[in-house]
């Protein structure tokens, strides 16, 4: 009987597999260097944590369970309410600020689509305890600090920034009824996906004064913090609207000193969806617009609360791994070469009954840390040197002949197709042979 | 509303993490350096996949459910079914031998208890396609060239090896009927689990004749293949037995070649559970014998044709982190000493009016690959150092009077205390701080 795998999910053949892991090296390493440091939660959690902050999106696109114990379940579609609950829960011991990264194993039952899968990976960073833009500019500059270690430049990638602290103002000083807000997030962060039409609509069916929704419309257009006061020339007057600029400055500032400002441009029509952002929202694109978000995130200093723990402001981002991938093969920045398999040493037994001396010099090189392959099948020489350098070996150790008679090894480098004799007992002594 | 994790799950925080980390990282470095490649599957699939091969004791732990689509589908209680289909779906184009090793995070509805939990991570190396029993050695190499880098020497854990060729072979002989021996293996299996007398009630249970219960029981006691004959002295005239224990003193001698022959001894008491295993099989265990088995493995050649696929050969291994951890714990091989936290610098920054300036320090240091840290908040510089302290700064850079007066950095190193003057762009300029 054979089985399919299932829809949506992907299998991680040793090719897949090293693209997956040189993107999470990198994830991590960036992490790392950014002063974050790892955390991880369950695979599955309680359903109704998912119902509590996250919009009835998301929880649509669980997959859920009920297990013997009567509990439902659900595989996590997102990380963030795990890393609220875990900080509740430890919220007087944990040292702060806390700057945590995760690169959890996401599940979300969506039609699955260009960039889109049921099962994915996504590289999370998050400063919890800190209310200051500085926490905010440091969320993008490490996002984009990894973007470009992998060669993304600012010519193929765009971080729009904006404010939901901003826009809340904005919109609640040309008219819109703070009541309507949180319906009308979802909305405004679908505008790039609607028709021009269909997006008017939806707003006016949530805004009824008619100019309140052309400002809106106005306001969504805005790719420069200055444009601003061309649509609310009072802002000044709104202390909250102007704070939130002022904020805005700020991380533009902080991200110019940081030397990333060049990928950096205000975009008032970046809103994110969910609820629960608070200040700051950002999102990394491709430059050409091609693809949906390479990755998204911003200030959500409410959420601790709503998971029931004290009100302590947080911001992060999130970033899968399926729009990167694209994006990078797209640019010519994944290539084969790159992922070819290394190793230090093949060992070649020319002679079957040389075996367990092949086997002892094999088991010393990789106990030393030497990675070492060997072929199962004695003999043919020829083809051993083919498996020597399938596998990438930079050296062949050769066991044959000279070993029967003198003791000696032929130590053959494998670019340069030089070959040397080498005393047995030398060569395994000195340490010098991991290289 | 506070939600609790759920039961028989881990979070990982911080320092659980980096335990994590530092196992699956050591799995890693010796898979490589074994010359196994690195694979991986999705979390969840088929239902029926489980059901193919793996017992009904499995099945009966899976976390199952049914997605929007109808289909039934479990998260992965282990990979070898996973390994199977995806070997099968490109059996064609893989080139042999297939060295694969994953670490999957695994789910299991058993109830928690010491070294088994609901949700676990297990190293899985398998190697296919090689009908030797050279290749059960390397499988048992490598699981201990691992054990042996993380500091297990011969005195705390014992690779017990058997062969369920000769054990099956040696039944037969002795009186036990073929189609017995599947509903015979999980109670053996049992053994040490089991009291005495309720062990020989369940095998009296299943073998009727009570000479060939005596036989098998005596078997059960057989700690060197020597002693094999003093039961069954007529082994030699069995063509099949005799075969398998030539094979079993083979990989004796190859484990003996290659250095781990003080971890390996001879155990006719290790069956594994499992229905599908053929040949060579092996566990490790604490030598006190007080934990559950460290890891397990063997040859199982029938286990690619039973998912659909060819008739090749296989053996492999499966170490779960759990019993491991506590093994390490309790040896003292895990100390906080090994998870301390490493920066390369702290930036200090003594006025708030250079804060631009120390981000602008902060974001060369990271983006040249040094891992730097600093502290959201200005002025204080006692606190500023303490901090720098407290996550492990090697050097801690601090801009402050000097800067202002002659763009002069100072720098100091942590663990002596020296500060010296350095010029901003000297500084940046060299590659050398990158330590």
């Amino acid at each position: 009987m054979k089985i399919p795998p299932v829809k949506g999910t992907r299998d991680f053949y040793p090719p897949q597999m090293a693209v997956r892991n040189f993107l999470s090296d990198g994830w991590k390493a960036v992490s790392l260097r950014n002063g974050f440091v790892e955390y991880d939660g369950p695979i599955f959690e309680y359903l109704r944590m998912y119902q509590v902050k996250s919009g009835d999106e998301i929880v649509e696109q669980l997959f859920h369970l009920t297990d013997r114990g009567g509990r439902e379940l659900a595989i996590r579609p997102e990380i963030t309410p795990t890393l609220a609950r875990m900080i509740n829960q430890q919220i007087n011991a944990l040292p702060r600020p806390i700057k945590w990264f995760s690169m959890p194993r996401l599940c979300r039952a969506e039609r699955p689509q260009k960039g889109r899968l049921r099962e994915f990976f996504q590289w999370n960073i998050d400063i919890v305890g800190v209310d200051d833009v500085l926490a905010d500019a440091e969320v993008i500059f490490c996002t984009l600090d990894y973007l470009r270690s992998v060669g993304l430049s600012s010519s193929d990638i765009i971080a729009k920034i904006s404010s939901r602290k901003l826009l809340a103002a904005l919109l609640e000083h040309v008219g819109v009824p703070h009541d309507k807000l949180d319906g009308l997030y979802p909305i405004l962060d679908k505008k790039a996906k609607l028709p021009g039409e269909a997006f008017v609509e939806m707003v006016a069916g949530v805004v009824e004064s008619s100019q309140a929704v052309d400002k809106l419309l106005a306001l969504m257009e805005v790719h420069s913090a200055g444009q601003i006061k061309d649509i609310v020339p009072d802002i000044a007057a709104n202390d909250i609207a102007q704070a939130a600029l002022d904020e805005v400055h700020q991380v533009f500032d902080l991200l110019e000193a940081m030397g990333v400002g060049d990928y950096c441009r205000f975009d008032m029509s970046i809103v994110r969806g969910l609820a629960y952002y608070t200040g700051i929202v950002f999102e990394v694109h491709d430059a050409v617009g091609d693809l949906r978000a390479v990755c998204g995130g911003g200030r959500y200093d409410n959420l601790l609360r709503d998971f029931g723990g004290p009100s302590v402001p947080a911001t992060g981002m999130g970033m899968g791994d399926c729009v990167l991938e694209i994006l990078l093969r797209d640019r010519g920045l994944l290539t084969e070469g790159m992922f070819k398999r290394k190793m230090d040493y093949f060992v070649a037994c020319a002679d079957s009954n040389l075996r367990p001396k092949a086997m002892e010099i094999v088991a010393r090189l990789r106990q030393s840390g030497a990675a070492t392959e060997f072929s199962y099948k004695s003999a043919n020489l020829g083809k051993q040197l083919k498996a020597a350098d399938a596998c990438g070996a930079r050296h062949c150790l050769i066991i044959g002949q000279e070993y029967s008679t003198d003791k000696k090894l032929v130590l053959k480098e494998m670019a340069s197709g030089t070959q040397s004799l080498v005393n047995e007992s030398n060569f395994l002594e000195k340490s010098a042979f991991i290289q």
